[in-house]
């Protein structure tokens, strides 16, 4: 009866992320899940995307964290849409709470929903909540085989970033190693090295997300000359 | 319904945990909970403790990954009984994991185990596996806003280790922004900073592990003099 249950939860969650990602395309907007350990960089890494994409498209985001509004306070001061959601004990944000953020964020003024989930490389994994893509995101820091031993991120991502490589020198990280576990989980998925920190690499990332909104409206755009 | 069954689940956890303890106890062992971010140092941390207790504690490990046994590898080369426990999907280690993996370590053999949880500063919190006490493991590189942003494990965890100091210089780290986040968590709770790599002030984290030990056993013993 608990696995009943609990599946039936998660097809519920199922629907209402479904039911998000239409409502998300109804105003035009692309959003992406952002997953990765506490301390990754991900705040950073959606500064260095609204820096990157300033004049070309607007960025919303949605903030999960268990506690305080550090990084919503910091993204506002920067001009940026953004709205928190505080998830107390949750290790993940659920497609539940993103349907209440949705009807708080201006969605006609922005272009790009950037979802900051929780730090953490487990849990946030198995919820859709209404995004086109999972955006990995793992630093030098860390060390080289997050993929190795976090393989369900490496596995549905659909860019992974490795951010941080200003400390490569200070640290004992692999970048051959890193590829190599990588390509064992994952063997085709493209990857960004940046730094936040120093601005290097971050014009790629900007054209990615760029690039991967346009393949989307290329995509679904109907037919022509009929 | 639901809220019944999970927390007649929570207490059964609880209740494996209890037993999981006195397991322990009989067998002279004093167990710690490690949990920390991916990539913060926990089996760095564990290496360190072996060295520093050489000739005055055996320790034995029970590693938590979701996939791979490269930690428990990397442990027994060292020379230390280790045990993996994979999680698949897993987000952290559960007592009844705890249990079964006890059955397979040479209790009398050794004299502290630290079970190493699965990479996440959330979920692991929750749960007692059987230890005295929990290790909160933070590196520098995480940046100096964890406490106020995962305050569940700066609250329960009986000492901070601070690691990686030696990237401090390469970092934006503010020490005086860590420690005043983490007072307001927890205002008496000791801080041990060090770096696993350069091995400074691992000395301070053996002299804590064994003065741990030593503290709890004073406490256990049996009143004298009767």
């Amino acid at each position: 009866m608990k696995v009943a249950i609990k599946e039936d939860i998660l097809k519920e969650e199922d629907r209402i992320g479904a039911r998000n990602r239409e409502v998300l395309h109804k105003h035009g907007v692309t959003a992406f899940n952002l997953i990765g350990s506490p301390g990754a960089g991900k705040t950073s890494l959606i500064e260095a995307a609204y820096r990157q994409l300033l004049g070309k498209a607007k960025i919303g985001v949605i903030e999960g964290d268990l506690a305080s509004d550090k990084d919503t306070v910091r993204l506002k001061k920067l001009g940026l849409e953004a709205l928190q959601i505080n998830t107390g004990r949750g290790c993940h944000l659920s497609p539940g709470m993103v349907e209440e953020a949705l009807s708080d964020i201006p969605l006609d003024l922005i272009d790009i929903l950037i979802i900051e989930n929780v730090g953490n490389l487990v849990c946030p994994v198995s919820f859709h909540l209404g995004e086109e893509a999972k955006i990995g995101l793992v630093s030098v820091a860390e060390g080289d085989d997050k993929p190795t031993k976090y393989p369900l991120l490496f596995r549905e991502a659909a860019v992974v970033i490795l951010n941080k490589i200003d400390l490569i020198p200070y640290t004992d990280f692999s970048r051959e190693a890193f590829y190599q576990g990588l390509r064992v989980i994952n063997p085709t998925i493209p990857v960004i090295e940046l730094s936040c920190r120093t601005g290097e690499g971050v014009g790629e990332w900007g054209e990615w997300l760029i690039g991967y909104c346009q393949n989307l409206y290329e995509r679904m755009k109907p037919e022509n000359g009929n």
